[in-house]
Formats: C-alpha cells, structure tokens, sequence
C-alpha cells in the first residue's frame, strides 16, 4: 500500500506544469494552490501575531500542551511560501509534540534578498529570548529554504553572541548555494519539483549578486557547525538537494554535534508534506516529534517511549 | 548532567587494563564481567530456547506485547559475547517495543572462523520463517560485530531466495574487515574500546585467513544494498568503526533504501549499552523502537506519536 501511496504522489507531482520561468507572482500563487491541497490537524489554535516585528502564526495543540516552542520557518526558494503554505507541517509537528510553534512570515526575495530572511529569523528568536524564554524550551525547525534557515539563523546566533537553541529539524534543507552537490546531477529528472535551472531562477533573486560561496548562503559546504545543538536532517532520495543534507550531517559529525541523518527512498522534495496521505510522510513527522520532544527541554518531558 | 553522565561513563572506560594480547578466555572473561554491569530492565521473561539448532534466549515483555520479532545478534568481534552480555540492549529493545526478541547464541571464532556466525544466523532466520513467521513481521537487531551480522545476513538471505525481514537496527556495527575508514585513523587514541591492533587480533581469529575484500566481511565497502528493508544505524563520534557506519548509509541510500544515519556525539562504542545511565543510551534506544514499531508490521500497530 505504501508503494503505492507513494507511486500516487509522485504522479500528482508530474502533472504537466508550464514551462520555463514564470513571474513572481505566478510562483507564489502557484505554491499557494498546491499546498493548500495538503492535510492540516484538527483542533490546533492558530492566531495571527508578530515576533521581532514580523508577522507570525502562533500555532498551539488543542489538547497537551507541553512547555516549549518551534520556531518554524517556511519553504520555497526565499521568494515564495508563507507560514500558510508550510501549516500542514507546523500544525503536525505541534499536534504531535505538543509543543507550541511560532511560523514566522520573514521577508522574501526578489524584494527582500540576502540577507534579509535571516536578519528576520535571528530578531524572532531574539524576540523570544527576550520574552524570557529559555533557549533549552526552543527548537528551530524549517522546509526546503527554510530548513536552511535553521541552520543559517544557528550561525547568525553564534555570531551574535546568542546562546544555540535545544534543537534543529529541517525537512529537505536548502543549504548551498553554489549547487555543487553530486546529487544536482544524479537526481535531475529524478526529482518532481527542481531542476538546476529553476533553482537557478530563484536563487538569483536571493542572491542578488552576493557570492555563493559563504558559510550563510552555502553552509553545507563552508560552515563550522561546532557548538551546535542536536540536528535532524530529513529528505528524500529523489530530490536534487539530497546531498544538501549529506553534506551538511558529515560536517556536523566532523564538528562534534549530534546528527540524524534520516533518508527516505523513493520520495520527493519536503515529503512531510503529505502527511495523511502518504504514510512515509506521518512516520517522519513521528520520527521529528520524538526528537523534538527529547531535546526541547520541560520539566513535564520525562522520557518518552514508542510504546 | 548528561555531559557529566558522559564523562562518568568515559572515564569508566579508560581505566586501566592489561596490554597487548590476551586469550581468547581472558577476554570473553573480561567482556562477560563489563556486561554483567549493565542494567537489564525489569518484568521481561527470559527462558533459554533454541533456534535453527542453536541455543537463544528468548526474551518477552512483561506486559504490553506486540506483534512481531527481533531477532537479535549480541556484539563481540565474533570471538567472544553470548546473548547474555547482551541482554540490556536485547531487553530495553523488548521492554520498549512490547516485540519479542530471540537473542542468538551463534558460534565464535577461533573455534569457529567466517562464515560460521553469517550460517548460524541465517538458519535462526529460516527457522522463524520455517515456523510461520512472516517476514514483515521480523527485524533484525544488533550490535558491533552483531550490527554487523543483521547486514550480512540479509545477504545471505537474498542469496538464498528468502524474503527480507522488515527492519534492520544496528549499534556501531562492524561493516569493514578491510578497515580502510578514515574513523580508524581519526578516531585512533579517543576510541576508548579498541585500536587497529586490538580489532586486528580478534579480526584475524574471525577470517582465519579469509580475504577481507568481500560482500559477507565488508559489506560498508562492497555490499549491494538494493532490497534491504529500511535500516537504522547508530554510532558514536568516538569510535574507530563509526565509518562503518557512515559508508554503509551512503551505500544504503545509494542503492534506494530507507536509511537513517543517527550519530550520537561524544559516546564511546556501543553507548545504548549504558541505558539507566547514560541519557543517550535510553534516547537512541526510545528512537530505536519507534523504528522497530514503525516497520515491523502488526496488526495492532497503529501510527505512533511521540506524546
């Protein structure tokens, strides 16, 4: 069944798209149809809020409420994506942790380039410490572009002279600019969603002409991961960024940091996000959640089992 | 407190020992008094049985069973350990899951060199098949030379015809008899367990002079993984065979399986050994059961959470 769960996914992927680039706008409202096709929990309150003042969801479980926030950071490239479109993968990892998520709506490119998202992503973590919340209560978890910003906002942190947060999640990271990675290579016409091409479209407009190659836009290949908290770095093998995340999982060994490297064959890009509907998808989330809740830090998070 | 956890339990390790080599009955003699100081959990039911015509310890959990099987491979270079010494992995992996487990008392070199431990475990396995157990419903499980054991009998099984167990957990497990990982450099003077030479003393009890350059002695360099069930490898940093580790995942995900790569910072050699006290142990074994839970299929085996 699940085989052909995923057979059924990978085809509603390939439907014919159109062709070459497309506007700004096009992209966006694109990935706002797709993804609001996919499976949200119930019984989650979800607000509007600021944090560091960007806009946020504020996203909390129904029922169970454990002491300890996700700061969440929504995919699609710096251009495209809100906390909207990534609701399906907050909302299932706070339903399944209990935990409570800030989604934060950070400033996107091409209007808003490099640096830009993650100046946005450190002032919200910022605003949390501020709050006086304790940084082992707090979690980075993030998608595609996102799931880079976990790791890039740890390095602006550091650099700040912030203490880390108690963990990282990130689902199919976004983390090299400069495209080097084998699997670029090896998984185009593989992977439904990339190609070096389109990925070349919108990284330009958040490059903006910065140079790729520095430890902000490509740490998987030139960053010191050192001091690190523990990292959770899941994707799919038929995707062109695969090796974002191999790469990124050997540098953080080499550098002393504790690191799940978590592969699922046969699957896309931010397969998570077929959650209740692909069963890979909620034995992931399953997977992060148990993560989630062994490294945020609670007085109520005695330890945890499968049973 | 888990750092001092961790120092505790390396400066355990660095006491003093005797030098250079010792009978094969001195060591099976040492390992058998380390072990007997790890925690077993309480309410398990052990009894001693026997499987493909080799004694097992057959290990239940006191309540809360489930549906399915681990079959189990105790560590120790293939020279020395019992399914006794292994029983606190063996038994928090049942205690966790509510599976039953068949902990193997395969044979040992020098007495009985390659292939003698791969034959005895594939015979346990036909033997569970042999006895109505669906293969979905079995995984493998071990650790160091017996994580070892749980990808060369899945070798052995696929070239003998039979099907694939459903799952495969393996603590440090031993994949390379070439011993070509760079860990067996990088990790030399901090692996607090072993050096080239100690592994090469037990090795060569185990080749008895076969050549190290195959599939069933170095899977992690020569293995062809494809159609292997979804894999779960955990290794600490300070250990000489955690390339063994790393090369097998990339191999693994090379050849399209689910595998996840869990790398434990700071921990010494088949760290899950110290459940009860060393908060890493009892996390990576909590992840190791939701693996198991997740992938050995029952009927009782609705999706997880980690609440």
């Amino acid at each position: 069944m699940s085989k052909e769960q995923r057979t059924q996914v990978s085809a509603m992927l390939r439907q014919p798209r159109p062709d070459g680039p497309r506007s700004v706008e096009a992209i966006r409202a694109g990935f706002k149809a797709m993804m609001a096709r996919m499976v949200v929990p119930d019984g989650l309150r979800i607000t509007r809020t600021t944090l560091g003042d960007r806009p946020a969801l504020h996203v909390e479980p129904g029922t169970g409420t454990r002491t300890g926030t996700i700061l969440y950071f929504h995919g699609g490239g710096w251009v495209f994506g809100s906390p909207e479109t990534a609701l399906s993968l907050t909302g299932n990892l706070v339903a399944r942790t209990g935990l409570t998520a800030y989604s934060l709506d950070y400033r996107l490119a091409p209007e808003h380039p490099f640096p830009a998202a993650i100046e946005d992503a450190l002032s919200a973590y910022r605003a949390l410490l501020d709050s006086g919340e304790d940084p082992s209560t707090i979690a980075f978890a993030g998608d595609s572009a996102g799931g880079g910003l976990t790791v890039t906002t740890c390095l602006a942190a550091r650099d700040a002279g912030l203490p880390m947060p108690a963990a990282i999640v990130a689902f199919s990271p976004g983390l090299d600019a400069t495209r080097t990675g084998e699997s670029m290579d090896t998984k185009a016409g593989i992977d439904p969603f990339f190609t070096r091409e389109s990925l070349g479209r919108t990284g330009a407009m958040y490059l903006a002409g910065a140079d790729p190659h520095q430890p902000m836009l490509s740490p998987a290949v030139l960053a010191d991961p050192t001091g690190f908290p523990p990292m959770l770095l899941q994707a799919g093998t038929d995707e062109v960024l695969l090796d974002d995340s191999t790469r990124m999982a050997a540098r953080a060994r080499a550098g002393g940091v504790d690191v799940i490297l978590d592969i699922t064959a046969d699957v896309p890009h931010v397969f998570q996000s077929f959650a209740g509907v692909l069963d890979e998808a909620d034995q992931a989330l399953d997977r992060a959640a148990l993560f989630l809740t062994q490294h945020v830090h609670s007085p109520d998070s005695a330890a945890t089992s499968a049973r």
